[in-house]
């Protein structure tokens, strides 16, 4: 059976979750706190991070190599258009999310607000927490000027970028750090995204110690 | 005329310069001081980044994703395989190298030895210095394990796994903080990709106030 080690709330994760659900792919989750970094989690990846695919015999990491894989195996439904114009534009928008949104917003918010009492770091730094806050807007603003322009983030169709940009998004959503009232336009292609039954898993998940907020997963938030 | 607004010590600038270089894909260099965040070049690229890639009349930004733009739309010679499992490798490399080797080793060592320098940001962190310095030998240690078994990095082929490695060690021996003594199979790697064409114009870089040391450009260092 393949397996993915993973934290409900890493949003490399999610995006390798989505794509797996989307295409129909079986797998197992198992929960993994990285942070403990025990030694048979290092030997499954010697990176040291989450998500790790156990993928028939093999194990893999990265998340982005681990979707382009599947891309390339599993064509269906596709997540990447044909054309290498808007392919670029797929993956500029998904390292926009992976790197840039995560570095100003994600990691800020959920360092702050979440890991540091899940691994006993200490008091959130307001600092951290208000530059995190200041951030998403021009994100979501950002968000808005593409989805005035495009039915989805990066073109015409669904892709890979829309499920790395909706994988920090909801993990932030689950500590309430997104204000849905910004824009109607992000609104709706979150409600879009939410209702696509690759994300029940996602607004199933429970971290202990972290009750999951009413409107998470409400569909008509 | 394609143009590439880069910084000559950016990792990310020269995985790119290697990559249209091997494809014998002009450009003209323009040196961009991107900490200045000056309103033309966040006009050219709002995530305010480098590289950034005039090509033809398009503005392109995030390093991955113009390279593999570059090998969908100029196949040869070719940076990737073709087979599914081995283009997972040379991504998960990439990858490693781009996001792992830069957090432990290349942002720190970089960062207190010269960008505080050049943008005027105080005294190196001896702290952070040690533990790039520390950091490094883990990953020369793993190149050394993977070229054992591999005449480059991602299997038998010459890939973009062994450009974006480079491209991190060069910056770094630019500012002599890579021992080449560690393995002689690294160096023998690393004196191989140096004696490429494409790698010209990476040993002919210079940065004011940063003297090129001796060993930098030599092919037989
Ligand atoms: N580039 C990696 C990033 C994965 C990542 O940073 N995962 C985090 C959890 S969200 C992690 O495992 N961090 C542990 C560490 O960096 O040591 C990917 O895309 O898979
Ligand atoms: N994910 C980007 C990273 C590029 C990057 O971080 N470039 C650095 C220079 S090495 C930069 O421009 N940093 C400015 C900033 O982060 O504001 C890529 O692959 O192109």
């Amino acid at each position: 059976m393949n397996r993915l080690y993973h934290f409900a709330l890493s949003p490399y994760c999610r995006k390798v979750r989505l794509v797996l659900a989307e295409k129909r792919i079986e797998v197992e989750l198992v929960e993994e706190r990285y942070w403990d970094k025990e030694a048979d989690f290092l030997r499954r990846n010697p990176a040291g991070k989450v998500p790790i695919l156990k993928f028939g015999s093999r194990m893999m990491a990265e998340s982005q190599a681990i979707c382009e894989y599947l891309e390339e195996t599993h064509p269906e439904p596709a997540l990447m258009p044909k054309d290498p114009e808007a392919r670029y534009e797929v993956r500029r928008l998904t390292a926009w999310f992976d790197d840039k949104f995560n570095e100003e917003v994600t990691t800020r918010l959920m360092t702050e607000r979440l890991f540091k009492k899940l691994m006993g770091g200490g008091y959130p730094d307001s600092t951290m927490v208000k530059a995190g806050a200041r951030a998403i807007k021009y994100h979501l603003d950002y968000m808005h000027y593409l989805l005035e322009q495009r039915r989805w983030l990066a073109g015409p169709e669904l892709s890979l970028a829309d499920f790395a940009a909706a994988a920090h998004l909801s993990c932030l959503d689950y500590i309430s750090d997104v204000d849905w009232n910004r824009s109607e336009t992000v609104k709706d292609w979150y409600a879009k995204i939410k209702s696509r039954p690759a994300f029940r898993s996602i607004l199933a998940d429970q971290v202990p110690g972290f009750p999951q907020p009413a409107h998470y997963a409400d569909l008509d938030f």
